[in-house]
């Protein structure tokens, strides 16, 4: 079996998690590391190549991007243009449309493919909307995240005048409600209560119910476990009240380098263009031959 | 906007459910309903082509099978033939690869499109399975039914001697393990003891936890709700302990009937050829333009 060689681009804490599960995977082999400063080679990666530029790889079949988010155009245009396929977890959700169509335009002048958006929300998270709404057109859903910790929410506690280490935990309330409680460190000559009171009014937090907490050591309260709570209520037909609920309890990370994993798959069995993952069939993630997946999981 | 002209092609419990869904569906016309018995018909069929021919509804696009599991292939064969697509919810799960080997050779010789054993089980859940393997590719999945009633349980009970009526209930033990709920009426003349020995001893039976009851009346006991709870425990990549779960409680055909509408709606937009649920895009399962439904669910 000729396997799919996949080059991870950037090397944080997506990144470990997407070689694991490479490793993991019976129909990968790891084409290379891509990171800005490649002279810094951490253990795990001393016996894989290790570079600054994608194209010194060797026959890279797919580039799984794992920088920041803001960064994914640009290195997916990159990819795409040198016909390789590209697959990210870009998580702004009202921007994923756009992104969508610029790279479809390169994806199909280059003859790759590209899959965007593909972590766990976005990303698996979508699919069992888009599934309860085809079960249940007429409806409400709600996405309740946590616990856990919020990415965006962190940072911009960080960057509030007085915060010196920060933590922002969501905390599900139903109904698409959340909770956020928040961890500081403060920074010396500051009040806690005005700096506090400067998180609460935020445009992150000034909607939602807020506390927070001034702690000695923020690293001792992070771990990288997260949840979700989604609920469909709605109508199948004429027929109302049919009730749908979806639950998961995962390490973040981890769950989102495994469907960058899956969907880096799939990628190798699209028409050339760019597509988020309610666009493509859900038995091209796997790994195993049609008919035995077929057989066990319809 | 051209509407999508669906048949449906049997008009039991589904058939009728199916009719519904049709009708709260904005893109669907009918175009017709095909029975054994045309000459029969009940008051809500009034305004529609009843016929027991599929040859005689004009530009049918989708024929939607409605009939018992068993008469699936015939009628699929049919309507494929005819350059119909054809979706149905054939549920024998053991037989799911071979109808679908059968009916994509039909199809692609006609030109035609066929998904097969779209409900629920098979069906939703079945994308909901392959999904959870793509987020977690080693662990175990458990699916599990009820609390409702079991249609092949059901049967196998009529066919005991002395068992005038009967109702079995599934009810969800977890770790895919299933009590039986058996309620029955008895004819004249038949020892209950014996007979519920009987059913108890029968293939469909003897391995789980059953229980027979005698009552008046079955019909006063018929509820068509249902449910399922399904779980996985695995492995991202090298991550244990990922935990999934998916619930549902639901009325039973209308679920079956609103997936069938939306799988008829895919049918238009795949390649010629057979496929399950969980080989199409759930996009193409909803009613929307593409950049609406990705702003909205992705």
């Amino acid at each position: 079996m000729k396997k799919i060689r996949a080059a991870i681009v950037g090397y944080g804490n997506i990144g470990k998690y997407v070689l694991e599960a490479l490793q993991a995977a019976p129909d990968f082999e790891v084409a290379g590391i891509v990171r800005r400063n490649a002279s810094e080679i951490p253990e795990e990666l001393k016996s894989y190549v290790v570079t600054d530029k994608i194209e010194s790889l060797k026959d890279v079949d797919v580039a799984i991007l794992c920088t920041p988010t803001r960064k994914v155009e640009e290195n997916a245009v990159k990819a795409l243009a040198l016909g390789i396929n590209t697959v990210d977890s870009f998580d702004i959700h009202t921007q994923i449309w756009e992104l969508k169509s610029s790279l479809d335009e390169v994806a199909k002048k280059n003859n790759s493919v590209s899959i965007i958006s593909a972590g766990w929300d976005p990303g698996s998270d979508s699919i069992v909307r888009a599934l309860l709404q085809a079960c249940a057109p007429k409806g409400i859903s709600y996405t309740n995240f946590g616990p856990g910790m919020s990415m965006g929410h962190t940072v911009a506690v960080k960057a509030i005048d007085g915060v010196k280490a920060a933590l922002s935990m969501t905390i599900p309330l139903g109904t698409g409600i959340h909770r956020r409680m928040v961890y500081i460190e403060l920074k010396d000559g500051y009040k806690f209560e005005e700096v506090a009171q400067n998180i609460k009014n935020d445009d992150y937090f000034k909607n939602d119910e807020t506390h927070v907490m001034q702690v000695e050591n923020v690293d001792d309260l992070l771990d990288m476990g997260h949840g979700v709570h989604m609920t469909r209520k709605g109508v199948s037909g004429k027929t109302q009240n049919q009730l749908f609920e979806f639950n998961m309890q995962i390490n973040n990370p981890a769950l989102t380098g495994q469907v960058l994993v899956a969907v880096a798959r799939a990628s190798m069995l699209q028409k050339p263009g760019c597509y988020t993952m309610i666009e493509i069939p859900v038995i091209d993630m796997l790994y195993g031959d049609k008919e035995t997946l077929i057989r066990h999981l319809v």
